[in-house]
């Protein structure tokens, strides 16, 4: 029989020394990490994790896609693994815990139940995931993306960086394409869990030490151009302008509203704009805005939208401009695992950790991995939310917290498929 | 004893293809001009200008703002001259006759004067100011200002573009920084005459050729800075955000308010708007943007200023940024000299061109050059008043009938200078 898992426990002091000592990999002068994929930083950095597998009596595998699969047998070995992980790689101005606390707390976890000499009934798997980031070869999380089916591998390897480097290319020349194709149907998971920083404020406002994440939200793009008059600002009436600013500003507003309405889940952003001729003295003759809708629903997206085809429209009309708007990339709401988040939640409440559901607000390799096994996310609190940033911070106790939920949502995964196995 | 004026004409199909000669520098696709204050455009268009005031005997001085005055001799040379001219920068997408008619009717006034070997009493100059328009390096009249004893010469070296680049070191650059101190003491004028195309819809609307221009209306220039928290913009709750461009669209929408209160003789513009770091899923973290406030009379423009004041801060405590604004120009409503004015009437009414008196809406050199010389402007009319555009758009002979009272005025003041000098 298993111990009761709540007998185990995280060495934290381990674990904060691990990730330190991984962060002088690409350290920066300001305190975070730049470590690009598949970089020479990102080749040291996977030696150092294979090496510290391989010591952790783990079995190593690598796919085409240069993902790492370093695995602990269980008591039955025909079983699918449970899996753990997230990425090592980092932003050009990184900090010290995006994706690479959900890799380490993973080896921690294997260290701690080598320790107690704790055997579970599956195997156990730490993944470190390709291009998780995207900033050197876009889109972002890359090769789970081929690894679910998103994307064929081929795709991938054809993705250049801004020097014309092909990925295929930087995958070969740091000796990381593995023999395994990459791929759900090749490398199956009984489930994946990813323990990440919350990268947004909710936990840390209502101190909450632990994220059950639910999800990841549906996003939407669209990008709209405003053309009115541009004219003298000294010289023409307020009654007989056409001032493409003057529009964008309450269309601005308008995105402010809706998304407002559909508070608190939703959010709406316009964060990029462009303005023609953009001079003091000239009545703005066109401007250009794109727009940023989020939310864990997508009939909600649905009616955000819809919401906006009226408004826009309207204050175009107003203000004697014309409008064209357009979307331009729909990302689907992602659901996690129900069996996997009650396994976060269980974990949470049997170590009394103030915790709280949430939905990610970002992009992660899970999003993915939910589409071809059971999947769930962990979150903790990062200093007031920032992230892809040198300054990202995250708390020692919180780190130790969400590897401590990770442990035990994994042990609770393994004995709920040893009683199916048994059932 | 003079030559009735009213026997010289200029020659408006040579002042045309003048004017299309000097469009080719700096022409755009559209039609208009780009040629920016102190750019190498703006060098070529100098020399192009020098050049041709030599070719027809003028002896052309600098001065250390890069204003330039070309002279042609009269009978006495001990008079001050008597001046007419604006100048030969544009807007970013400017057209072809906004300022550059009031300079290049000058050069036919020379041409006509020589062609037919007249001689004025007073000596005649033409004058081309430096950054008149003020799109680069605020504020505008930068260089009439320094002339006029509004700025000083090292402010005005000072003055950086967005790029960081000072006035001085780019007129230095160009080879434009002229060996005369620039001022009125340095270089006095008797009179200034300014041709400009009306920038408005009046004269059109009234079928009138020629505005009799009586003065110049207050402008103040402010600049804000509005800074929040730049975040994520997939994990940030509409409730956590500082987002500086939503509290900058409010405060465009302000800006419209309080002029829209006070029209229909206010106007109230936000021309410029730089957001940072402008990328579609990050809030706007800082957002900076300018005001341009214009009425006939100062203590309208003392009350908006004081609306503004009240605005402002309250939007941006109502979002949770911090502002920091600020007047950054002033210029009081101006009123012309009686004589110069006068002077224009009768030479509109003794060549027979309908006219009619105006308060010009746009800034000109013209408003600074009346504090230290008597001075008066003359309008013609521009298509539907749309200016600072590439599509402005004026009629050959209206740009003539302007030229044509322009000529009238310089010579009818010369004579009337030389009765007074006899008296």
């Amino acid at each position: 029989m298993n111990i009761a898992p709540t007998n185990l426990a995280i060495d934290r002091e381990r674990l904060w020394s691990t990730i330190m000592q991984t962060a002088r990999i690409g350290a920066t002068a300001k305190g975070g990490i730049r470590r690009l994929t598949l970089t020479d930083l990102d080749a040291a950095v996977r030696r150092w994790f294979i090496a510290a597998c391989e010591e952790a009596g783990c079995t190593v595998r690598i796919d085409e896609m240069g993902n790492i699969f370093a695995r602990r047998p269980g008591r039955d070995n025909s079983r699918l693994p449970i899996a753990v992980g997230s990425h090592l790689d980092t932003q050009p101005s990184g900090g010290k815990y995006d994706g690479v606390i959900g890799v380490l707390s993973g080896l921690e976890l294997i260290r701690t139940l080598n320790n107690a000499a704790y055997e579970t009934t599956s195997p156990i798997e730490i993944v470190n995931w390709t291009n998780e980031e995207g900033s050197r070869f876009a889109p972002a999380m890359l090769s789970s993306g081929v690894y679910a089916g998103k994307f064929t591998r081929d795709f991938a390897y054809g993705r250049q960086d801004r020097d014309g480097l092909a990925f295929g290319e930087e995958l070969r020349r740091i000796g990381f394409v593995g023999s395994e194709p990459c791929g759900a149907a090749h490398h199956p998971l009984a489930a994946f869990f990813e323990l990440h920083i919350e990268q947004g404020p909710i936990l840390e406002a209502e101190k909450k030490v632990i994220g059950i994440v639910t999800g990841v939200q549906g996003m939407r793009w669209y990008e709209a151009t405003v053309t009115g008059t541009d004219a003298h600002a000294g010289s023409t009436p307020m009654s007989l302008r056409a001032d493409a600013l003057l529009a964008a500003a309450r269309m601005i507003e308008a995105v402010h509203r809706v998304a407002t309405r559909h508070a608190p889940l939703a959010v709406g952003t316009v964060g990029l704009i462009e303005v023609r001729p953009n001079s003091r003295n000239v009545i703005p003759g066109e401007c250009f805005f794109t727009i940023d809708f989020r939310h864990p629903e997508d009939r909600v997206l649905d009616e955000m939208e819809k919401e906006l085809g009226t408004a826009l429209p309207a204050i175009a009309a107003e203000t004697s401009v014309t409008l064209a708007w357009q979307r331009i990339w729909n990302s689907p709401a992602v659901h996690f695992a129900p069996e996997c988040i009650g396994a976060v939640r269980e974990a949470a409440a049997a170590r009394g950790y103030p915790a709280r559901e949430i939905v990610s607000g970002a992009g992660h390799d899970s999003a993915y991995v939910a589409a071809v096994a059971p999947t769930a996310m962990i979150f903790v609190p990062c200093e007031k939310g920032i992230s892809h940033n040198e300054l990202e911070k995250a708390e020692p106790e919180h780190v130790a917290a969400g590897a401590d939920v990770l442990l035990q949502a994994v042990l609770s995964m393994d004995s709920h498929l040893a009683e199916q196995g048994r059932a």
